[in-house]
């Protein structure tokens, strides 16, 4: 499937930051809005693109070119009419456009989720497909937003101007060919917006609507919209498995670092690295023993715990999630937990030689590791089940504790507790997990005869 | 869909062991031949069987059951006439069989990744497809194996006499209602046999052969073949992902474990827990410190690690698999090599007093447990590309060197050599299966203008 972008649009209500730069190339959380645009599309599996310019598209074309630096391929369209309804930039691409294809626009930002779940719809070759938010969140600006009254699926109106309405206009269509002679009809009666299209297809019982709530999308109109949006996107950066450190304490935190991150060049195995790097330090820290290392330690290994939040968020913002990334950050997690523990051990152990300290260690890495070994299967079935555990014991509480225990000097007395924990909570999955039903194989045949 | 499995014959030429028990209920490596055909299917998805009675009949249907056990669904058709040609059987069922369904034999044994490919194929609704094996094992006896000769994949002959052959019949039938007429022709021909209908549908040129080879498949008409089908599922044990260690040692000795476990009402978790606590004991030995009690605990390992193989075994051979049984092994693998490690730590310590021990230990268990933990997507990524890397760090290794290390009186050297090879290894991992490509951000606007 081919997907249709809409970037000829002058963003006259962002007119300070439009003068020398055209809206779909401002920035919002490290990539421009026509970078974002596209790469959501991609990670909803569309490879083909056609973009049609019109102001200042000659920037547009110079800076994402044919694509390949974001492995899709992408041809431009040009719109000399760019001043007039953006109907007619649809319509421009009439000649290439023959199958299914999407229509979005440049400046709407949305959760790939919600295009993955369009384009799993069916359609008929005579219509075509809006996805339509039925549950406007409180961020939406209702009286700027496109609105259309529905009869079951149906659109049987769409204007700025409905008092009564049904949802908003989201921008994203999954089109059918049939759009092109709607918008000459539309154009032929004076209307030369898409909206004018849809209300042709509307009227002949062809434009269906598809409701996307509560999955988030948001139209840049103005410099206010950007905030939104990028408040959006860091509220979205949270998981259904963070724990409770990780979501009242961390995750605040890593968002907040991560809105400056994602305008760096670092990438998120490089972030996976330098977090590494700093649980290496909070170790050598706490291997020296002593009480005010013990401290800096602490705050370096609850440092090192926030930061491990933004590798994730920045591989979200900027598309550059991989299994790799996901799986190197788990394994440098493992060894930094590790040598975290033999740090506080080693330092504990010059400080006060109590050999017992090295049995203690001993299990509280081991029921770290076994948490986090036993999480692959527990995770995936938790989420699935929607059932949000009372309890996890988690990385992020790990390294809070050990944290504490930099801060009050407690060493022994917080591996102890780590060591029960973690344990603990391996047995109670081992257990949780149990299916109930199996196969049950009869052994004696002379009983069952 | 169904299957439908002809249980109804004498079987003459094992006429020793079927004097009181009809042939579906010998027993194979722990399950009767019935069963291992039924779960054998039902693992390739069918849920559904019709049964046709003949000899002895009532033995099978009382210890069979309506299937609950197996949580299938099982009917029973009886054939009077049993002692006449199979092909009376099969027609038994002509009323229950209106749609598509697989036809078995309840004395072959075979590969359920036959089955699965089998139900994968098209046919039309007035044909049927045959199981030929076009490339047979030396264990094939091919002068009693029905021949087929084909042409492109069309059968084109079929008999026990053929002296130019493509394949053999493994009696194993994708099958429309096509077959009944068939039969009906073949027994007014005067041939009641299966093979005569494949015949009559073979001239009408609606059989087709689908080629299985090289999965296994075997008939059982003598004691031979028993011993030959026993032999055949034992090889079928070893995995693509065995070590050297396993592969060469483990695996030789736990296979003939493991055809006495079968016999046993012994549940693949319950093996996966004895072998922990043989591992328990092992830890248990080495911490004692002195020499006669590691060569006890090295021996105590190596066990252990031959015994982890049978859990696995028993499991597939007797249709006990799960993902709960793989995940609870592989946790309690990880518990067993720390405990055994933390064991051999302690009792080192206990004699010799070097704090070093505990170092070495501390990274011979963390990288243990890397290896282990990198193996998920190792190992994956491993299979998928069908490259056999040069050396593998697994536990069956782990616990071979530990063994040495009791038998050696070397625990130190023998954990520090532990400590290199599995954190080299867990390096090596992170560096092979890096992304060579990836997507490019641009991040500087100008720049590119």
């Amino acid at each position: 499937m081919k997907a249709l972008i809409i970037c000829a649009g002058r963003g006259s209500r962002l007119s300070s930051l439009t003068e020398s730069l055209p809206k779909p190339l401002l920035e919002l959380l490290g990539l421009r809005l026509i970078e974002r645009v596209i790469l959501s599309l991609r990670e909803a599996g569309i490879r083909e693109f056609y973009l049609v310019l019109g102001y200042r598209g000659e920037q547009i074309k110079a800076f994402l070119g044919d694509g390949k630096n974001y492995q899709v391929k992408i041809e431009y369209l040009e719109n000399p009419d760019w001043e007039k309804g953006n109907g007619i930039s649809v319509l421009i691409a009439k000649e290439h456009l023959k199958e299914k294809f999407l229509l979005v626009m440049a400046d709407h930002i949305f959760d790939p989720e919600l295009v993955k779940d369009l384009l799993r719809q069916e359609i008929a070759m005579d219509e075509c497909l809006l996805a339509v938010d039925t549950e406007p969140a409180e961020y939406q600006d209702i009286s700027e937003a496109t609105k259309v009254k529905l009869s079951d699926s149906k659109i049987i109106a769409i204007s700025k101007e409905l008092g009564d309405f049904d949802g908003l206009d989201c921008g994203i269509f999954l089109c059918t060919s049939a759009i092109f002679p709607a918008l000459e009809e539309s154009i032929k009666r004076g209307d030369d917006t898409l909206t004018g299209g849809v209300r042709v297809l509307a009227e002949r019982g062809k434009m269906r609507a598809f409701s996307i709530s509560p999955k988030f999308w948001i139209d840049i109109d103005t410099e206010k919209d950007l905030v939104k949006a990028e408040k959006l996107l860091l509220k979205n950066l949270s998981k259904p498995t963070d724990g409770p450190v990780s979501k009242y304490l961390n995750r605040p935190l890593s968002t907040r670092l991560t809105r400056f991150l994602v305008r760096t060049r670092l990438t998120p195995n490089q972030l996976t690295f330098i977090s590494f790097l700093i649980s290496l330090l909070a170790g050598g820290l706490f291997a020296l023993g002593k009480y005010p290392a013990l401290v800096l330690g602490g705050i370096m290994a609850q440092f090192a715990s926030i930061l491990d939040g933004c590798d994730g968020e920045v591989a979200k913002l900027k598309f550059q999630k991989s299994d790799y990334g996901a799986w190197f950050d788990a394994v440098l997690d493992r060894y930094a937990d590790a040598l975290l523990i033999l740090g506080a051990c080693f330092g504990h152990w010059l400080v006060y030689h109590q050999l017992s300290i090295w049995l203690v260690g001993f299990f509280a890495i081991l029921g770290g590791f076994m948490n986090s070994y036993t999480a692959v299967k527990y995770d995936a079935i938790f989420i699935q089940n929607q059932r949000s555990p009372k309890f996890r014991i988690g990385r992020d509480l790990r390294l809070f504790l050990i944290f504490l225990a930099g801060l009050f000097n407690q060493v022994w007395m917080v591996l102890l507790l780590l060591a029960i924990l973690t344990n603990l909570e391996s047995l109670r999955r081992l257990y949780s997990l149990k299916p109930k039903s199996e196969i049950v194989l009869k052994k004696e045949l002379e009983s069952s005869l």
